[in-house]
Formats: structure tokens, sequence, C-alpha cells
């Protein structure tokens, strides 16, 4: 076992072969229109709700943009009966774009059959073992999935992306982060339609109004931030020798330990898991020298998140607050509003040539510096919808920072961001 | 000269003969159809554009509802060139509508001819003798039209309401203010069109787009919170003495000092004032004992204020985060919202028998404890647009309590307030 990360190559042939399971929904259909055409996957199958199994996938599209040539005459797979044919079906790697509570059990079962899953649902970005991986911010923690490999013993595992708020949200603070600190943060989302899938919320009930609430969306957005800002347990360094030897002779012992007798992780709060984990039968812990083989969240910031439903169709518009723990000052002792905006501009790749992988965009953060931008009707679409747009950086005369942030919640924070993974599995040779 | 608000009395008669100044744009109407049938006012004059003046109101009129049959035969007067009209027309009081670049001479103007003028513009809010008051929040601020009258000597006053988002803001915050003491609070808008006046915002710009800049809103949102909350400079047992005798004294020598040399204002920030006042000749300052004769505003409260413009036709959403000075705890340490919430609903009048005034609401504010409301489309008309609604009440993991709030900007933000300022001047015999 080596580095996954140290060894990215973008020269990849043959193309890898993929089922898309929830294909005919929002986020589904947004897969397959990136993977329609793309450089090293193809999709071979998808899978939908019995209703529509058995049918051509060009029957039951429904999006502005045409059903991709190469995928219309696909006859749909019932992502439930039919799991066993995704299973046989030759894949190499499956999108799951299923409603939660679908996806807990089967993408479970794929990852345990040994498949890679690259899951847009929230079920398990819970699990302790599973990483919440956005490429632009955290590209490092898809390395436990060596964790779940080890465990499953079958090759299988499961990747996921972020809530579409956080992926915008994140962005930003890993910027600031690694610029100022970040201390803590508030933000108030004012969230697109497309964002709740289709068909949505009733027009009489979101037409001309605010929906102050999103199930589960503000406890998304504080325990993702966490996850993603969060560190591996153990160093790079030590990682393959414990995971080979040292997990595997407690693991023949039957021994196991739970986040709680972790030496990094003294605080009150549980390590991050939802009632899907148990249900799932995931999220089993290994300790070794005290450390938990998960994420271990950063507790150190402090976030609050309250959300909106707004009648926007697409691009999710967030105000952000932001504490820094060093605040870049001017000569006055005022806050230096040019040093945050830079420190957006100079985001970039903690991964040589990320760009190539690609759905990734040469630019992470488009900044604006005019009076009334971003808004998400004229800027949702930079970078293809991977770049996140940052404007009015001000003071705050509270914490320290606030700006105004749009994210496209349908690609970055959504389908690009699991294209995204998948392409950074390949390159680093976690998929092979 | 006595105690204006010690004299309270809610039986009226006869009625107080007034004119409006900008009638047909959005909140000139609302004004029109609050006072239409008015116990205690009847609007006998109405102040139009150039464009308009000379035409009957109903043949003007644009509005949902019909033009009020008692108004819709008035001819309409040039709000400007017709001005000495409303200064010889008999008139008790005088509601302006204008847009801010117009009040701040017109509003000087009548003032200083001897008429009370009930101003919804933001053109004179900032002058240090000129009031915001919300009855609501802050009755005992109309006081101060004491110190303009001495200064004007002809017995006219302005009197302003606030900005459409203080005006809930303000109202959440004094009865958290009342109850726990506030350090701090950050607020997100997602303010409705109707907030523009009419034609406002062009289609294309706002339908499904959120836009993230309202010209000067934040700055009026946090200055006017300041100043609603802050204090008179000097007592009420003092202010006829010094009104009377010392501040004549000083006047007669010329004598007048900036509010920098205030005891009671020793920070780095100057009072309020905006451009308007030097150019209006307003906000001369008299110092007695070292204390300047306006409003000294809290500075002790830190606001941060973040606005949005929203595809919403009526009523103001806002999500806030307040820090309070000392947070009621339940009996395991954590956030008592219950305490909050009863805080929020117990919040009442300052002064005795306050909603005999004809648009004082019997209850300021609603509270909401499910968890997707308030919103705009369905609670911005409870109190007949005068009740503050609130809802999800929940610990804020930055500051101490989120919520979310929505506030009829057009009637308790706008002309609701106007008349209600009006009215409060009536019953409290400082309007004869």
């Amino acid at each position: 076992m080596t580095l996954t990360l140290s060894n990215i190559d973008y020269n990849i042939s043959p193309k890898f072969r993929a089922g898309v399971l929830g294909g005919t929904g929002t986020v589904g259909q947004n897969l397959v229109l990136l993977l329609a055409n793309h450089p090293w996957i193809t999709v071979v199958a998808i899978g939908a709700s019995e209703r529509n199994a058995g049918k051509r996938y060009q029957d039951v599209w429904r999006n502005c943009r045409p059903c991709p040539e190469v995928v219309k005459d696909i006859v749909l797979w019932d992502a439930l009966q039919d799991k066993k044919k995704f299973i046989t079906g030759d894949l190499d790697l499956v999108f799951s774009a299923l409603d939660s509570e679908l996806a807990v059990q089967v993408e479970s079962d794929l990852a345990a059959s040994g498949l890679a899953v690259f899951s847009n649902a929230s079920s398990h970005r819970g699990d302790i073992d599973v990483p919440i991986v956005l490429p632009l911010v955290n590209p490092g923690h898809l390395e436990l999935v060596k964790i779940q490999r080890f465990y499953a013993k079958s090759g299988g595992y499961i990747v996921t992306n972020s809530n579409c708020s956080t992926a915008g949200f994140v962005t930003a603070l890993k910027a600031l982060q690694d610029a100022f600190g970040v201390d803590s943060a508030i933000c108030t989302t004012m969230q697109a339609v497309s964002g709740a899938g289709n068909p949505g919320p009733h027009w009489n009930q979101i037409d001309s109004n605010v929906v102050p609430y999103i199930p589960g969306e503000e406890e998304k957005i504080e325990n993702e931030t966490k996850k993603i800002l969060g560190k591996l347990p153990v160093s790079a360094e030590q990682a393959p020798a414990l995971d080979a030897h040292t997990c595997a002779a407690e693991k023949n012992t039957g021994k196991e330990t739970d986040g709680s007798t972790s030496v990094e992780h003294q605080d009150e709060r549980p390590p991050l898991s939802d009632a899907s984990s148990s249900t799932s039968g995931r999220g089993t812990v290994c300790a070794v020298y005290g450390k938990i083989h998960g994420i271990i969240p950063n507790d150190q910031i402090r976030i609050s998140a309250s959300v909106n439903r707004v009648p926007v169709v697409d691009g999710h518009t967030m105000s952000v607050s932001v504490k820094l723990t060093k605040p870049p000052l001017d000569e006055n002792m005022k806050l230096n509003t040019s040093a945050i905006e830079e420190a957006f501009e100079n985001f970039t790749f903690s991964i040589p040539d990320m760009d190539k992988l690609p759905v990734i965009p040469s630019k992470f953060i488009q900044v604006f510096r005019s009076l009334d931008e971003p808004q998400p009707k004229f800027h949702s679409q930079i970078g293809n919808g991977m770049t996140v747009s940052i404007g009015k950086v001000r003071a705050c005369s509270v914490l320290d920072v606030k700006f105004t942030l749009v994210v496209n919640n349908a690609i970055l924070g959504a389908a690009g961001g699991a294209v995204a993974n998948a392409e950074l599995a390949i390159a680093s040779r976690i998929l092979l």
C-alpha cells in the first residue's frame, strides 16, 4: 500500500465504466450531463425508481438541456431490486444521487461488494471512516478510503461530497484559514429551489416567499464544515503500516474503542455520526496508539448557520461573517479588506496541476469588487459551475470580516463535486 | 413647557388636518389608506411630482386596493412648487413620503414654517435634534422635538420613523435588551421588492435572483438601531429648564460645540449625522454642562448588517444572531430558548394603554414555535402589518441566540410607523 495522493498522474486510459444511481433526479441528470463526454469515465448503467425501471433513459429525461446521445438508449435498472446487476455489471465505480433514505443500505451494500461509490447523498457523510471530500479543499482526506478497504476486504469504499451550501462555505473558510486562521463564522443562506430536487416545493409555498427551514441543513453545514476542515487521524507516513499491521492485530482480537477514548479528541462532542451509521453497520473504529481511524473534526472552529429557501431557480447565496485568528490590518489598524480579497483570489491547488482533473476549474474563487455582486442569476455558472463567487468583502463590526458568496448548488455543491472526487480517485490511483 | 409623554389622553377631537407629501408613491398611498378613515386625522392635501400636479388623486392611483372615497377628488399639489400652499393651507401636520433628495429641503422648510412633519424619508434621521421614533420601542424620544421647537421658534419640527428593516430588528433587540441585555448582533436581511418603491427594480434583475446590495441600507440599520436604543441627552426632569434658560443663553452668545466635546460621547465615532444635516442647516448643537442636546446613540451595542433584495413582493425577512449580556440558561447551563420566546411574547407597552393609538396593535411581537415560520408571504399582515413576527428561536454557537424575523416593510417599516408617530404626538399633546 502506497501513499495515494503522491502518485497523481493525469494520463488516464482506458475509460472507467460507471453506473449512476438515481439518474432521473435533478442531481442524477446533472451527473449524466457531466459524464456524457467525459475523457476518463463512461456511463454504462443508470438506476432509477421501480416506476421507471425498464424504460429508456431518454423517455424519462426532463431537463432544459437535451438528453446526451451516448446515454439516451440506456435501459434503466431498478436501483433497489437490480442491485446485483450493478455489482456484477463489470462496473469500476458508481455515482449515487439516491435519496438519503435509500442510499444508506444500497451504498453500503455496493461498497461491501467491492465497488467504489461516489455519493452525493448525506447518509454516510457522518460515518467515521467515510470522508467528505472537496478536491479544492481537502483532497488528502481521500486517503481515508484505505481504512474502509481494510475493513471491507472487498476493495470497495464510499466517498461523499458535501452538502450543497457547505461546498461554497467551506471553500471560503479554507482560504481564510490558510491565510489568517478562522476562529468562528456565522452564515445565512438563501438557497435555490433546485436544491430541493424535482418536483421540489409547491409553487404557492415558495413564490414571493422566504421559507426559513430546510430539514437538517443547518446541522449539515455546521458538522460537515468541521469534518472537511478536520484532519486525518494518523500522519500520512504512518498510515500504511498502521493499517496493514497494527489495526489488523486489533481487529483479530475484536478490540474496538469509540472516539471518546481518543487522545486527540478530548472535548465533549462525540465524533461525527448520524442515525445511518448504525443502521448501515458502518463507522467501525480502530484504535491505534489511542487514535481513531476517522477524520478528527475541527472543533476549534465555531460555526452557526441559518438557512432559508428563496424563490431562485439556481445558485445558493450566503451572507457570511467570520472572526479571524489573525485579521490583516492596514496602517490605521483597520481591517485590510484587500488582503482578504487577495487571499480568496490566490487560493489555489494543494496538488500540482489539479486543474488537469477534467471538471476542476483553473480558478477556485472568483472575487468581485463591485457593490452588488455576486448574484446567483448571473454568476453561478462561472467555471462551469465549479467556481465559488465571493464579493462585498468588508469589515464586520461584530466579528472581523463579512462577505457574500454564491455557489452553484447543482454542480460544485452536488454532481460536479461527486465527479471531481471520482476524477481525483482515478488520477491518484486510488481507483485502479 | 411640560413633560409631554406624561400627558397622554386618547380622547381626541376635533380631527387634525393633514397633508401627505409624495402621496402617489408606494409609501404615500399606504399613508393615505391608513389615514382614509382615521378617527383623529383627515387628509386634506396631497403633494406629488410636477408631472402629476393638478390631477385628481384617483386618476393617478395605482394600488391593488381602490382609492379611498374621501380622498379621490383631492387635486394634487406640486410638492416642490406649491410648498407655500402646504404652509398656508391651515394644516396641523404633514406626512412626508418624499424621496430623500427632495425631503432634505422641503421638510426643513415646512418645519421652519411651524408645521409638524412626520417623515418616512431618511434625510433627517441623522440630524442630531431629530428623533427616530418607534412608539413600540422609544416613545420617549419624541420629547426631542422640544429642542427643535426651541431653535425654530416656529413651533414646527420633524419626527422620523426608522428604515423599514430597522423597525423589525430594533423591536426584537429592545425586547432582548430589556430582558437580558444586548452585547452585539449580526443580521442578514432578505428584503421585499416593495421596499424599493414603484417601479422598483427591473424584472430581470430580481426575478430568480438575490441582489446583495441596497444603497445605504446597512449603515441605516446599524446607525438607526443605535440611535433608537440611545438615550435623551438630559433627564426628562431637567429638560424644560435647560431648554428654556441655559441653551438660550448659549445661543445668544453664538457658542456651539460639536459632539466630540461631549463628556458622554468619548469614543471615536462622531455623532450621528449625514450629508443632509449641513445642507439643511439642521443639526444645531447646544452644549449644556458638557452634554449635547440630541440623542446619544447606544454605541455599547455592536451591530453588523448584511442586506439582500430577494424576489418577494411584501415583507422583509431577517436571520438574526445576538450576543446577550446575561443569556438565560436552563438547569444544564444551555441557552433557555423558552425564556427568550417569553421575553419576545411579553414585550409590551412602556406607555399605558398605548394600543388605544389607532394603528398600534395589541401585540407587538407574535412568536412562532414551528420549524418553518415566520414567512413573509403568510405573516406580514399580522396586527394589520404593525406586529413583528419572530420564530425559530434557537441557540447560536457563535453568539448566543439566533432567530428569524418578519416585518411588514410597508406598514410598520414605513407608512404605519409615520402614522403611529403622529398619533403619539397627538395623544401626548405635543401636537396641539
